[in-house]
This record gives structure tokens, C-alpha cells and sequence, in this order.
């Protein structure tokens, strides 16, 4: 097996890329996998793994998690410790890295209930977002707008691996997918901290297709979204409006979903 | 007004120790809070503000928020950029702070739902759970174990300020602070992600008082706290086991408890 003890080796200079930047990971439809539960999760998860990397301290303390990995990587390098804190988005790297193709799509089939985030600008939200929508019911997720990536180390940690399997779409305008969801029988409803909005608690989502929106932690939805919807659904909340973040929001509205939505017979605890 | 430009200020050392040592908050009771509106949100709920200290671009561009605060404040200090610097847990500080007394007390009065919290060690699962615990209805609140500090300043962040008015108690072992719980009417149930527990779909929280424990992000809760509750409740899932983080499962916990629970009279959006 090839050592790499430079930080300046090519292929690690590309992998250490892949780690910084959106848009290096966007061009090559690559992305760099840390740790030993996350890389085990992609080769589980059936991603293409490239390169697997892993220091000799890595070897010992994480056999179980690297066996797994090791059959699906197409190659494989024992890396020394500065090389590996080089890769690490981490004060305390484990020192098991995988460089990927970007996953080829969602497992959430059509006829699920769907979850739309627009503007969301908080990888660690976008992360935990994912992770929620698989745990509850494999939601089909889109990307509107100028969201941040689920690539990202950060997203990818929150996610734990839920990016590898619940891929979301994106690419489009909203006039576009909310048009193409609207053809598919879906309704639309945009999440909104308003009075005039119906409360999530008065919506019956127990027969047909539905979806939310979700904005910007910040801003919201835009105002050009908002219009597009099928009508504003609101969390009702006994203390100080505007208190929930995007990501508590979304799970409150994704288990309303989902509890009365048609995955409720295929729950299994 | 006067202006502090060393760093070594005993007065500068005193808040710095105050952002980095939970102990160092623990013992004097005090800590220290950052960021314009974090800031005003501490004056506009009533917190004791020993000294604000604020940067000169900080007086022109958060002249709104800083208003409030020095009118509460006991003592202000202009201070220049690299003391901010050094009172910063942020890249990019906003150059205002304050440090404050501990909250005085929770306004959550008894007769609430009830949430508590066992060993959560991040801060920003630690302050969402709170900004949530207040967004959905002023649960009463409890800290258990070895849980972090809700006034480290990522958990402040997270929290936006929840926990200046829903402030936490803790101290006591889990067989006390149930045994209390249980003699003032509540039916306490732990979360576990368990085959064995009752689903949350299935329980009934419209009549009576009610509260979830919620355990450590990795391990779960412990034997004994699980052994003492009154029962152990779930959320059903449809994708992979284990998979909503500790903020998740608890809002969807608190959904349930505070939609279908005495508190949803006195909802308003």
C-alpha cells in the first residue's frame, strides 16, 4: 500500500480542495468524507469511494468501521499525521478520510411527503434538516435558491450520512419545481411566522400529497416563493413569535407531515 | 464615559475568564453575553447588567439595541477593537457586551409541561432545546447529570436568549428531582429509541401533567434516570434507527406534550 507523507502530494493538495470549497466539489461532482462512522456510512450507503486515506493509528483504533470502507474504495493510502490534519475540518482528527462522487440520487421515491428549503444558509441547520427528514420517513428534499452544501464537512457531520441517501434535487427556479410538484398533486404550503397563516395544528394532511417550504433562517421565505405556494401554514407557539430556528421549525412541520401522511403504515419503531 | 484599550484591564481579564470557564461562571455567579441583540434581549428581561462594554463602530451601527442596554446597565466602557477581540467567541466580533448576573429565576410557573435534560454536552443542541422550550409554551425546565453550561456563549447563541427568562434548574440527583416532579402530578417519561416504548403517537398528554427526560446525545439516558421514570416513550420512524438528534427528538417531544396539552388554549401565533 502507497504512503503519502508529503502535504504536498497531488491527489491530497485535490482532496484538501474538496474539503474547502463548494464550488471545487460542484465542478468535480467529488466531495472529501471524514471520519470513521461517515466513511463507513458511505461505502454502506453504496457511494462510489475514489480514495480511501487513513493514518496507522486510524488502522488499529477503527478496524470495524475500515473494513467496510477498504472493499468498496477503488484505492486506498496509509497517510501520516500531518497529511491527515491536513484533510481534517477537525481539532482532533480520527484520521480516516474518503474522497467520493457526489451521490447519484435520492432513494425517496414519489408519493412521499416533500420538503422544499429555500435560502438555507447554516450548514449545520441543512444537516440536521436531512438527517430528520430520513429518520421520519425519507421526505423527498429540493434545494431552492442560494442554500448552502450538503457536502460541506460541517453539513455532512449533522447529517450523519443522511446526504448519502436522501440526495436532494435542486437546480431551477421556484416558478419551476413548485409548478412541476403542482402537476404531480402535490400541495405547496410555505412555512411562515404569521397571524394570517393557518395553524399546522388546523391542516389535514391525511389524504393526498403535501409539502412545505422553508426559508431563510433569517429573512424567511422570499416573497416570490411565498406567492407561488398553494397557501401559508404557521406554528402556532405559546411564547415569543419568531423564536423557533429553521431547523426546529422544519421538524416540527415534517413530523405533522409524516405523522398523519401516508408513510404512518409503514412506521416501524 | 471611560475607555479601556489594554488588554490586560483586570476588569477585561475578569469578563474574558467569564466567556472562556463555566466554572469561572459558576462560582460568580455571572456571565458574560455578546452581540447587540443578545445584549438588549438580556436588558429587555430584566437580567442584572453589571457593566456593558461596546466598541466605537459598535455605538454607530447598533445605536438601536445599544440604547436599552445603557439604560440598564450599572457601569459602560468604551473599548477599542482588539480588547472586542479578545471578549469575542466570534470570527467577526459586533464589538457590544455585557456581563450580567445570573438569571434570577425561570418564569415557567408549575402547572406546565416539563422538560428535562440529562447529560446534554452540546451547546448548540443545549440552546436550540431551550429557544424551543419557550417558543412552544414556557416549559419548566431541568437539568440533570453532566449537562453543559446554557450560558457558554455558543449555547447563548443557540438559545437567542431563552434561557434569560426560561433559566433551568438544576442541582439534586434524578430519584429527587422525579420524586418532586411525581408528587407535584406529573407523569415523567424517558425518550429512548426502543422497540419497548410506547409510542408518542399512541399516549395521551390532553389531560393531566406531563414531562419528557431527554439523555445524552450519544449514549442516551442513563440506566437509572430511564429506571425511575414512569414509563418510556418514542418516536416512530420510518427511515434508519437512532437518527434524529437530541434537539430533534425533543421538539418533536415538546410538540406533542404543549399541541395536545393544557398550554394549546393559550396558543397564539
Amino acid at each position: 500500500m502507497d504512503v503519502i507523507s508529503s502535504r504536498r502530494n497531488p491527489l491530497i493538495k485535490s482532496a484538501a480542495a474538496l474539503r474547502e470549497s463548494a464550488r471545487e466539489r460542484r465542478e468535480r461532482e467529488e466531495f472529501l468524507c471524514e471520519g470513521a462512522r461517515l466513511c463507513r456510512d458511505a461505502a454502506e450507503s453504496g457511494l462510489l469511494i475514489r480514495a480511501c486515506f487513513f493514518t496507522d493509528r486510524a488502522q488499529d483504533r477503527y478496524r470495524e468501521y475500515l473494513e467496510p470502507v477498504l472493499r468498496a474504495a477503488k484505492k486506498a493510502y496509509m497517510i501520516e499525521e500531518p497529511v491527515a490534519a491536513l484533510l481534517s475540518d477537525t481539532k482532533s482528527p480520527q484520521g480516516v478520510f474518503c474522497l467520493c462522487a457526489w451521490p447519484s440520487g435520492s432513494e425517496a421515491g414519489p408519493g412521499g411527503p416533500c420538503l422544499v428549503l429555500e435560502n438555507i444558509q447554516d450548514p449545520g441547520n441543512l444537516g440536521t434538516i436531512l438527517r430528520t427528514a430520513e429518520a421520519l420517513g425519507r421526505f423527498r428534499v429540493f434545494l431552492l435558491g442560494d442554500c448552502c452544501d450538503p457536502l460541506s464537512p460541517k453539513a455532512l457531520r449533522a447529517s450523519m450520512g443522511a446526504a448519502f441517501r436522501l440526495w436532494p434535487g435542486s437546480g431551477g427556479t421556484a416558478r419551476e419545481l413548485l409548478g412541476r410538484l403542482r402537476a404531480e398533486g402535490y400541495g405547496i404550503y410555505g412555512a411562515v411566522p404569521a397571524k394570517t397563516a393557518v395553524p399546522v395544528t388546523e391542516m389535514d394532511f391525511s389524504r393526498g400529497l403535501h409539502g412545505v417550504v422553508i426559508g431563510n433562517e433569517g429573512r424567511g421565505l422570499t416573497e416570490e416563493t411565498a406567492g407561488l405556494c398553494d397557501g401559508l401554514v404557521t406554528i402556532p407557539m405559546g411564547g415569543r413569535a419568531e423564536s423557533l430556528n429553521a431547523a426546529a421549525a422544519a421538524t416540527v412541520l415534517m413530523w405533522e407531515l409524516s405523522r398523519k401522511g401516508g408513510t404512518a403504515e409503514s412506521w416501524s419503531i
